[in-house]
């Protein structure tokens, strides 16, 4: 399995093909998704190992995909901090208790994640015996976690998040400390049960200025990576609309770096300063268009990736829910052109040199 | 008027002081405004020349800043083009007839704004009589715009939008030439009636790749930019996460970009080749932050304006609606600082030459 390409691309080594898969790869453009979920909710999904390893593993069978990354919702870590949510068809995660306060984030637990999220561990355990690619663990990071929670729902301006962090920084600390405790504790326990890799999602980060990332988030992102760098496991850190906090998430310590469609494979790289792989990063709405676009696109990107090793082939953010869903088909080309172009391309290579 | 430092710094000459203003300046932070909304409509405001004349001095007076901005909507040129919309309120423009097909895109009219919207030109001449700074007269983008109308309502992900770029080009190319065409007219008969200064808000432009927006968009900007170019009136072109774009928004004719907190103001000075003027870029949720934390970020984003002219201060989006509401006091001594800090600063420059 360390072998993997998938393995190969996050160190920086050479691959016979790019490696490929697809943020929230497993969801509701799938119909089988969609038929399970008639009886289950996206929560239990989650907590249920059977249900969460056949959704896991289902894009990898359908698809072709390199990667399996664990089904859960961002919010599943919080639930034992004491954050009452519940996921609302069509909203997001919705708080009943949102933290807004020096008392709300005293209250807030450090916990062991063995004892409290058992059905975690068993579900990497069950992918892990029935998936033959490699397994990426999943946790939401500090900012993004705590808009969730302070904000009490999705949000566009995260103007309360933004407000805490500025008016009450020890707070804000504080919040940031324990959300990384618990992301630590997370990420351990699914690398223990046998996650290749883990991806930490940071998705609304992009929503701050460069000052406000290196003063009040990059700390705790450091010691995150810092945390599970003995594992010896790749850690990738994404987020949307991050052109300009680049070079900072590079030296957060992971050792790849998800980038969204808005800025080129070829500038993360230079603002990055090459020392971590690049994942990404179509835009997922081109999954609406005629597949001349796709595949013209995908191209590009493939391209650009293979100037350097350490490239992983993505999307810019998750498979988008559209009426008329995305398509299984396109996906499943997708993946198919993905490898082999970068095949040829890469054996091309070879025979030029 | 045509020393007045706001067109000073437009035209990159040098100023006595940094000029300010703030997109949405007038808004529901202010009392005197929710008040007004009691009793009448957000496009009752925009269609009664005395009303928008009041709501449009209103900031200048309360704050003193450099600048008037046309109180409107960005949806009301797209009436008479047959686009039947409200704005309802904590929602935004909801359009009854979306764009969303050849036919749709066909029945669209190109007007005569004189003919069709006489009360926008009356408010202009009624706001040059009534208010001693200048006014910035005021449109939408076409690609901002097309988002309202293709989606509907406002959006998170545009994939409709997108889709019809990608799906249907040649259509998508009829939508931008026409909305070009009306935005076009609109700004000549505001500049006309009196308009020191346009600005096209393209917000959401930011959604898109660098090449979407090369090949998709930039074409029908250019064309308006220099459409309006023989007025000698500074053109604004302003969007949100736009870091990427700003080589191309550059290109595309306008004497000023303004840009949002994400970028640097050197950073953007660098992007843009330093042809053009920049404006903003506070993150509009500072105006909740504690007043030492907005002064040290405030003088942070002049001392970089002042590296070099053409420098005008502004948030990086609108005020921000909150609960409780941004304090106009807030604003009013933003506005101050900025003025006082800038003119130390640029006196303290011509003391060393």
């Amino acid at each position: 399995m360390a072998e993997h390409p998938f393995l190969l691309a996050c160190r920086r080594q050479s691959v016979p093909y790019v490696p490929v898969w697809y943020m929230r790869q497993a969801g509701r453009y799938q119909p089988e998704y969609r038929q399970l979920r008639e009886r289950y909710s996206l929560l239990d999904i989650c907590r249920i190992p059977e249900l969460c390893m056949e959704v896991t593993r289902l894009p990898v069978t359908q698809l072709g995909v390199d990667a399996a990354i664990l089904f859960s919702d961002i919010m599943v870590p919080l639930g034992p901090m004491g954050i009452d949510f519940d996921i609302v068809e069509h909203v997001g995660p919705v708080t009943r208790n949102p933290v807004q306060s020096a008392s709300d984030v005293a209250r807030l637990r450090v916990y062991d994640p063995a004892a409290e999220l058992p059905y975690v561990a068993e579900s990497v355990r069950l992918i892990c015996d029935n998936v033959d690619v490699p397994l990426i663990g999943f946790a939401g990071a500090p900012f993004t976690l705590a808009s969730y929670i302070v904000e009490g729902r999705p949000s566009r301006d995260y103007l309360k998040t933004k407000r805490l962090m500025w008016s009450e920084p020890a707070v804000w600390q504080s919040l940031m400390d324990k959300l990384a405790d618990v992301v630590i504790r997370y990420l351990r326990m699914q690398i223990e049960a046998g996650a290749a890799a883990v991806q930490v999602f940071d998705s609304w980060v992009g929503s701050l200025a460069p000052e406000d990332f290196q003063a009040h988030v990059l700390p705790a992102m450091r010691r995150i990576f810092a945390a599970i760098a003995d594992t010896g496991v790749p850690a990738i850190y994404f987020g949307v609309g991050t052109g300009e906090l680049l070079p900072m998430f590079a030296e957060a310590g992971a050792n790849v770096v998800g980038i969204d469609w808005r800025v080129s494979i070829r500038e993360a790289r230079r603002r990055t300063g090459g020392g971590v792989a690049i994942q990404g990063n179509l835009d997922p709405a081109l999954l609406l268009a005629p597949w001349s676009e796709i595949e013209r696109r995908a191209r590009s990107v493939i391209d650009q990736g293979l100037e350097a090793d350490g490239f992983i082939f993505n999307l810019g953010h998750g498979v988008v829910f559209h009426q008329p869903p995305v398509a299984v088909d396109t996906l499943r080309r997708l993946t198919e052109f993905v490898h082999e172009y970068s095949a040829l391309r890469i054996g091309a290579g070879r025979n030029d040199a």
